[in-house]
């Protein structure tokens, strides 16, 4: 797409994974293309059901677009699910009000695993990479386009669980009894997952984070064997560069704090943390070799505004001076949230931010 | 009840919480007395409510002592619900099948906290007391007694959100918008559980845990100004020494990996580690000031004996030779585990752990 593309006009996010200088702190939400916004309830309410609004790439990308139609953010994440992979191998996604997801076809055991096929990306998923494109177009270089995925383990969870669960009972059974068997699913569910990030990226995709929804539920070893093993295997086959820009890749294993040196091994170019662990600790920690991305909690923004500006002040004083933080939730933004509270927190971003960056 | 106390027979617990050597590494299983037992199955549907059981002490000892009959285990826990004291406040527990307890009478805003009264322990919870004076009587002196409370702000959070939550969001916009109403609420539940804890000890309970369920989904300033503080005031107000022995003081936050340093500075004798902080790591980080007790996942017991006694080797390397260390999961034991498979574990500790004391 290179003779046709639009120069990027905000490349505030690019910058900050770079750990480059940028006058202010780049800005984006986990899941800020969601139900707490009442445009997005009515383009959902239109789309049928949840799946028939991933499918569709115009609609994809109308709700793409946005918060960022409402906000001064400086990120478009793609509109999509993290359980898209595993639909795309025939375990029948579908969402079950207040339940979540479900599969109609959960991997229970060994047999289950051996008969999977791996995905056909180009046929399967090109609903998403079509909608990659789409946004690209729509975008005009106004902001940089995340693409993403579920972790393997993540995915995996799901696949075997057939939807959330708690205690992973079913997940950890067969990772303890038969980590052969559970193998055999990451690599596969590992290679199906590059595959995919890189046709997103190939699309337009402009930087891509990994979602390990789950991987904090795990012990440090069966972590490591089991979830970041499979996530620097897909770091390792990522295009790490397309129209002549490096695509940074972020990780974000939520409740994975004690791991952050172990996660900045990955390969990756930025670790996304939630609100438990401290910026200023995780800066000491890994800042001299990854950037960091997060980390108010999503409940904050159930306050009023005078609490979530001075949580974000909070926020932004424990990274303190200086390049490569990327301000964002520490998880997705809940449903409940009035958009107005949203609003306040990107604005006191945008306010309190410089302050940080005046050596810079 | 000092005249009549039957001399202890198993201390390894008292010893290890006190990081004096023993011969091998006690064991014990948060909610060893559940709904694994089938023996625990039968006296619930006798007793009617999960509250009856609660309140009958007769009952309560009679499922503390189940899982002592089956296994060698170096410890009884109080059979009770972390929830009495809200209880004994007027909020009107009950447990709704499959959605955990229930409050009537959540406190939702200021106005509900102000007129909360602070319970009367000797009235309204003597039948905890009466508990462990029977339970006491019962034992022995086979083993010692555990008693145990959940944390203030993990009392707090199933008084505001009225149950069980997964964000928290109203427990959190309290503490982010009325602070000071949540310092009310949480002062005075501090009070009432010092108070319950002291007189556990003074029925019988020879060591105290308390549960910090929900501490973890705080942020880390969060963390130490709304659930440690309130522990560390917890334990600051308890009696230490009770028929000539040291009342040992467990601290368990769950998810509080990243804040061990901070959780030994409580005053507490023991941390209780989650499955997802290694033991090792944690010895070398507060193993000189404090015992640790743990962390087995608990999701191995839904492995084969084969796997839990590899994931029991595992655990007990990592916490490594010499004192200070009591074997347990990483928390509670669930319903679905074959009573076959916690035996394994047990066994396993026994077989496995007197190498790595062998020098003491």
């Amino acid at each position: 797409m290179s003779a046709a593309t639009p120069v990027l006009q905000n490349d505030l996010l690019l910058r900050a994974l770079a750990r480059e200088p940028v006058p202010r702190t780049p800005v984006w939400m986990m899941r800020q293309a969601g139900r707490y916004l009442p445009e997005y309830r009515a383009t959902r309410e239109r789309a049928g059901s949840f799946m028939d609004l991933c499918r569709s790439s115009e609609l994809a990308c109308e709700v793409t677009m946005q918060p960022l139609a409402r906000y001064p953010l400086d990120a478009a994440i793609l509109f999509s699910d993290i359980l898209t992979i595993p639909d795309a191998m025939g375990l029948g996604l579908h969402f079950v009000e207040g339940e979540g997801p479900k599969f109609e076809r959960p991997v229970r055991d060994s047999s289950a695993i051996r008969a999977l096929r791996p995905p056909d990306i180009a046929r399967d998923l090109g609903y998403v990479t079509d909608a990659v494109r789409v946004i690209r177009r729509e975008l005009q270089g106004r902001v940089p386009l995340i693409g993403f995925t579920g972790s393997p383990w993540t995915l995996a969870t799901y696949m075997i669980e057939g939807g959330s669960s708690r205690d992973f009972a079913r997940a950890k059974a067969l990772v303890y009894d038969d980590p052969a068997a559970a193998h055999h699913l990451l690599d596969m569910v590992a290679t199906a997952v590059t595959q995919y990030l890189n046709a997103q990226i190939e699309a337009g995709a402009q930087a891509v984070q990994i979602f390990d929804t789950w991987g904090g539920a795990l012990s440090t070893p069966a972590y490591q064997a089991f979830s970041l093993h499979y996530m620097t295997r897909v770091i390792e086959g990522l295009i790490r560069e397309h129209d002549q820009r490096r695509v940074p890749v972020t990780v974000f294993t939520k409740g994975g704090g004690q791991w952050l040196e172990l996660m900045a091994d990955s390969g990756c170019d930025a670790l996304g943390l939630d609100w438990t662990t401290e910026l200023g600790d995780a800066r000491a920690r890994v800042g001299h070799r990854v950037a960091l991305q997060g980390n108010l909690d999503p409940a904050v923004l159930n306050a009023g505004p005078a609490a979530i500006r001075s949580e974000v002040e909070r926020v932004l004083a424990s990274f303190g001076s200086g390049a490569g933080h990327i301000f964002n939730l520490g998880h997705g933004i809940t449903p409940g949230v009035p958009p107005e509270h949203a609003g306040a927190m990107i604005e006191a971003v945008h306010e309190l931010s410089p302050q940080w960056h005046e050596s810079s």
